[in-house]
């Protein structure tokens, strides 16, 4: 266990606490838990997540980090009320999507660094808990000009102990980041699949009709509610401002196909390539390289294994792939993705002789 | 071959017109071609997809069938063209994004049928040309008033001859579908793509930063401009008021989020739960049932075959799944989803013993 914190507990033991738990046991420290739900306490006990404390002052007391993972709009009196039951030298932080107000809460107190891990994991109960939730995701911590080094090298310390990425942000900015990067993307996707739910075209639901551009788009849509709400009221104002920043944005590009200017739409497409380059050189080092095979799989047990089986003993270096129905008896579409122009060729070349036809193209249009 | 269609010219051999004439000489049809390009009509015959005629006129003479498969901005007058080229009782339809303009050029003329595969495929050039190209594709068809039956079944039996399923829709009502469910989202996703790349909050970029949901919704953003602006501009009505609408709707969330409208948010959130689970209705029959199984892998050869075998050998009927990288050193999250609660379960637990925590969910919110 890093930074020498051995004694933590866990305030809100649901499917994010009690993954932490896990995690931080995992990494050899005794993790106690509390929740208000006796019922979410007692499983996540279960699972050998944490050691129940009898109330909330009974697990804070003694503890050199108390982990708070309440809902966000529970996060700030929690935090407040964690912090008044803390000793003097006790750790306090959380897992909020949002940071501004619990952040707010904490009054500038010295003990209080806020936290918010990305792991795409929705607010569940902790039967689901595991120790791997948090590898490899970013973990935004959210010190203040008051902070002083060796609280956030306790928690940078704890988090990267979790198998987490730290990344220190004020609050006020990771609010309007997240806004741009998550929230306003669930809001488009709600707002675009209610539209094309609302139409009817001659009869024509676009929702049967959808093909993958409404999908892809919609994937995120109608998200826990009992999250969701939260979220957005939360960081209402970040929100609103990337809201009206999209509807001017959405303003200009309705001009331009009024006034017919293929150029500008032209510039427009030109910059989301380069943006989508960028967004993806995180991942994958040179998207240039990225070439993306697409074949239509019959539905059938046992195609994919083949597939899969064949690429790999050829070591086709596969980077990422989909399989996604169609409908239920039309199959689905396989997207393979590989580095390069020549392994695209050996990867196409193994599908061709197994008799697929592959479509392929390089992810970013040049 | 249905509907004794036997000789078939296909003008405009790139990607899809070259696929469609391979489709159609399996389906035992006789097959020529022609291109303003020598070159890509010299690559769809050395693709043996057709045989080339010396000039557009020499293509159309004696076809019962013309596929046009010219560039959006191109089709009407080439319509036209071969219209006027093409005897009494050759039939004529095309494969354009969009319908509206093209249907006006042939201006009611008794030949001719409208069309426009879903494939997905980008305007490339015919070396990459396949038979499968329409495999299970929806293939819109867009008869008028004056289209006689035997046209409309003799066009309808080409399209399913190629592997496809025509659906028959107004040609207006086509484009303005088309703009709700293609158009819109791919203007919204160069959009969201284009505002997160401009804003830059404390010297963090939103585009280093994106988590999946950002990825989800742009991943169809920057798409050919070749295509795109001519698309965009074509059915810049439909596609202005679909943008319109969309911004009214947006204006409506800003205003609930103002007056911190909880009851409004979650009612707007389960209308998109409610949609999404219409729409998967199509590909899945029952979306109620499906759950979503999550885990962390590392970036280390042979360890999808070691899943994928694993589910195999247990009879896990995976429907759809997805690999998508974090970044060069974390590894990606492999996302596999099966319907129903026991074979999740079952699937987990296999999983849980290869050394992988499992973050298990339905697809669908309740």
């Amino acid at each position: 266990m890093m930074s020498g914190l051995r004694a933590i507990t866990v305030v809100g033991t649901g499917l994010i606490g009690a993954s932490a738990a896990l995690a931080a046991r995992k990494a050899g420290a005794t993790v106690r838990g509390w929740d208000p739900d006796p019922e979410v306490l007692r499983v996540a006990h279960e699972r050998e997540a944490v050691e129940p404390a009898a109330t909330l002052a009974d697990g804070v007391a003694g503890a050199d980090l108390v982990l708070v993972a309440a809902p966000v709009a529970e996060l700030p009196h929690v935090v407040r009320e964690v912090l008044d039951l803390g000793s003097a030298d006790c750790v306090v932080t959380d897992v909020g999507s949002t940071k501004s107000a619990v952040c707010a809460a904490a009054r500038g107190d010295a003990r209080f660094i806020g936290g918010h891990p990305i792991c795409g994991a929705e607010t569940r109960g902790p039967d689901r808990a595991n120790a791997e939730l948090f590898a490899g995701a970013t973990w935004f911590l959210t010190p203040t000009a008051g902070t002083g080094p060796e609280l956030l090298r306790a928690v940078h310390g704890f988090v990267t102990s979790l198998g987490a990425r730290p990344i220190a942000i004020d609050a006020g900015a990771h609010d309007r980041l997240v806004a741009v990067t998550s929230h306003l993307p669930h809001a488009l996707a709600n707002v675009l699949l209610n539209q094309a739910g609302a139409a009817r075209v001659d009869g024509h639901d676009p929702l049967q009709a959808a093909g993958g551009s409404l999908r892809d788009m919609t994937r995120i849509a109608g998200a826990n509610p009992r999250i969701w709400v939260d979220i957005f009221l939360d960081n209402r104002e970040a929100v609103v401002a990337a809201l009206a920043e999209h509807r001017r944005r959405i303003e200009q590009l309705e001009a331009a196909l009024t006034a017919q200017d293929g150029g500008q739409l032209a510039r427009w497409i030109a910059e989301a390539a380069t943006n989508r380059r960028r967004m993806l050189a995180t991942a994958y080092g040179d998207p240039g390289e990225l070439q993306r095979l697409r074949v239509h799989l019959p539905d059938r047990p046992g195609v994919l294994a083949g597939i899969f089986q064949a690429l790999g003993a050829e070591r086709i270096n596969v980077q990422d792939f989909e399989m996604e129905h169609l409908s239920t008896d039309r199959g689905g579409t396989l997207t393979v993705i590989v580095a390069g122009e020549e392994e695209a060729e050996r990867a196409s070349a193994l599908l061709e002789e197994q008799g697929y036809g592959v479509v392929l193209a390089p992810v970013i249009d040049a």
